[in-house]
């Protein structure tokens, strides 16, 4: 068959199987003899919001021992499968939001820019954790923003916004499956929306029997049953910033999994690393691997997990890339993580000492564990003078970003592919070139649900 | 196994045949129950220089048909397979130049930056080139840029320093295999390297039975036997900007393979997209996507090559990244290639006649299809009146900067992974996150050479 004719008859995302026929060589599942097709019983969908290429090379990089001549690969080397495009149905915009993306990824729609699980039209679309609730699976949500941003909430809720997160969060209570809420662990930020003067909802999900939490003891030392863990007012802090009060990604993760896989019927859980975006619109290289680390450490325990249990899918990827970041700039050849790992402390973080009335220098000694030069600290007390954090936040930035050889070139999001992971029976099927819809096309068919997605 | 356990036992390259194991996907080989391994006859190499997937991202929007909702794919989309690192091993620098990039792909050795297929204690190390003549395989290599330049170089010439370009022109000759020239077919530009007053190759190699050719029609003519095509004293023009006596990269690697699989033994194949690269330098987005276009084309050529012959290994990857290209910049969710579709020329050629003493307005009038603002031409006008040429040529590219929405950090490489597509026998060999040196580790095995090489 000639590629030009393959082309017209099957979809880029199931080229690489074509593919694979054409070349002779046959992907065939192990235990096909028998079934025809490998089970797969429970899913841990992870998002790296913001995690394109750049990110997973910067990340490599910094982790690398530098005493080994090789570069040591990141846990998420070894499951490098492809790369998914992240293009919106936007009328205004080529370049996808984060809720545009997950909705995409949740329901196998592309949709507009803002939009939570909802079509061009404002129509809801089904998500793959509603169907996997509807197939009597248990469901999760983790995320280190308020539990109600846009990623999460693509999975959960159904709104045309994503700054109604009052009313996503209400969706998170009020729209049942089979008489049941459908999230049945909610970990991550957002208080503050959820515990409101209007409405208390944790006071009514702890009336419905799920257990609340809002401290990394609390969490730990849950049992079973439905969980409910609210850790900040807003978003989580980035992990470099945060006391041993307030769980990690990957603390989450592993509290989420264990209370889910209780299921006899599996699971569906979706884990997202919030702010290695929010570290990118900001421009903060310090901030984006400290979250790659965090997010890094949840995709290893969503991998154990699935090595012990043999039926979980565990797919990882990003929903876009975020700020324009490159590896090497200032036509310089050569980037390094040593900088990087010296701060232990977010800028931001630094940033909001020096504007509260703290000295810069002493700020600066403090929380970065290397000699700055006359000229780096006179930077920052040059902006502290003026007294705005965002200025103090981008003076400290500029250390960094120099003394890593980091570029940016947007506060905002970029529209390049991004990798796909993934690990567990079927996993073949996420490789290649997939478009951002092809996770809820394959994931609505592995869970055996009669969700079809209407071509476009 | 656990995943620590075999991150220990098996290199990254592997992993992914490793992961299939582990998850019960067996990849076999169609032919495997009679060989064990399917034959791998011709090789052919395609290296897109700079192409990071910022690159491939950019140019398939380009290239989208607005009408259809759908993005078409890119040829290169449905073969996509995984990824490569890039890192150099270069006393001072962590971010590639090509020299050292080709070397790792050509020979399996990572080595300083600027070395010409010679290892860290200047001593040459064997490229797949050679040792596919060794094994009585047919020799190619094709280029856009010299011929003697880094990347082909290092496939066929070895060198402690790549701006010694006539000593490589010299090393095409003089360094023989088994009593013959070890490439057999060379296209591309760099007459002047090789006709020079000290020593003309071209009448050296003419003497020795090849076909000299300095124009389209002389190459599409040639029948038989060794070929050396020289289409330019230096680079070639870029392909917006070339004349009709100059060949395509299409045509040069069209011609290659119709020259080189007369021999029944096979042949080995390097095409370069050199100056995908040198645009990039140049933070020139028209110059790319017309050199993305020119390689495109290329790898359309070798694939449908590979699919009537049945025994031929088409790879295509990239060295590195170049310029942080970014699909977006300055806070903007928007990239669109429909103002780079208007240009008919590069930036570098309107510069140049522009600085030649031509109107501004007039040039911009006739190269480029788009009603331009009068703050664009005022623009390029007021570089005009400095009469430096990169000044006017910065000017237009800001124009296309602007209008598509195209960021850049540098005016060097960056260090982000880059993308591997593959397609016939054995293609899936190079599935998963590889090293750049992964690639001749492969080869050398494939096309069952003796090369082993030396853990480092």
């Amino acid at each position: 068959m000639k590629g030009d004719a393959m082309k017209k008859i099957l979809p880029v995302a199931l080229a690489a199987a074509v593919i694979a026929g054409v070349t002779g060589v046959a992907v065939t599942s192990g235990k096909s003899k028998e079934t025809g097709q490998e089970e797969v019983k429970n899913v841990i969908f992870l998002i790296g919001d913001g995690m394109g290429t750049s990110y997973l090379s910067a990340y490599r990089s910094m982790k690398d021992d530098p005493k080994t001549k090789k570069m040591e690969p990141t846990e998420f080397d070894p499951y490098l499968i492809g790369q998914q495009m992240t293009y919106p149905d936007d009328p205004k915009e080529s370049i996808t939001d984060s809720a545009a993306a997950a909705t995409a990824m949740s329901s196998g729609v592309k949709t507009y820019n803002n939009a939570i699980a909802v079509d061009n039209d404002k129509s809801e679309v089904k998500t793959i954790l509603e169907a996997a609730k509807e197939k009597g699976k248990s469901t999760g949500l983790v995320a280190t923003s308020e539990i109600t941003h846009a990623t999460p909430a693509s999975f959960g809720a159904h709104d045309p916004s994503r700054k109604n997160m009052e009313a996503i969060a209400d969706d998170y209570y009020d729209e049942l499956i089979g008489g049941e809420h459908k999230v049945d662990v909610l970990l991550g930020g957002g208080l503050d929306l959820l515990k409101r003067e209007d409405r208390d909802l944790t006071k009514e999900f702890e009336q419905d029997g799920y257990t609340y939490v809002t401290d990394r003891k609390g969490m730990l030392d849950h049992k079973k049953g439905k969980l409910l863990g609210l850790f900040a007012p807003g978003g989580m802090p980035k992990m470099i910033d945060r006391e041993d009060s307030i769980p990690s990604l990957e603390e989450m993760t592993r509290t989420a999994i264990k209370t889910l896989q209780k299921n006899k019927d599996g699971f569906f859980l979706m884990v997202e690393g919030s702010q290695i975006d929010w570290a990118g619109h900001d421009n903060d290289i310090v901030g984006s691997m400290s979250e790659m680390e965090d997010f890094e450490k949840a995709f290893r325990a969503a991998v154990e997990f699935a090595e012990q249990d043999g039926q979980t899918l565990v797919i990882a990827t990003a929903d876009h890339s975020t700020g324009g970041l490159s590896v090497g700039a200032n036509d310089e050849y050569r980037w390094s993580g040593e900088p990087l790992k010296a701060a232990k402390r977010t800028p931001d973080f630094m940033a909001a000492e020096i504007a509260g009335g703290a000295d810069a220098a002493k700020v600066l000694k403090q929380y970065v564990d290397l000699p700055l030069t006359k000229d780096e600290v006179g930077s920052v007390r040059q902006a502290a003078a003026g007294g705005d954090a965002t200025a103090i936040d981008d003076a400290i930035e500029r250390i960094f970003d120099e003394r890593s050889g980091t570029g940016w070139t947007t506060g905002g999001h970029t529209g390049e592919d991004v990798p796909v992971y993934a690990y567990g029976p079927q996993s073949s099927r996420f490789s290649g070139l997939l478009d951002n819809t092809d996770h809820a096309r394959i994931l609505f068919e592995l869970l055996k649900t009669d969700v079809t997605i209407k071509d476009r």
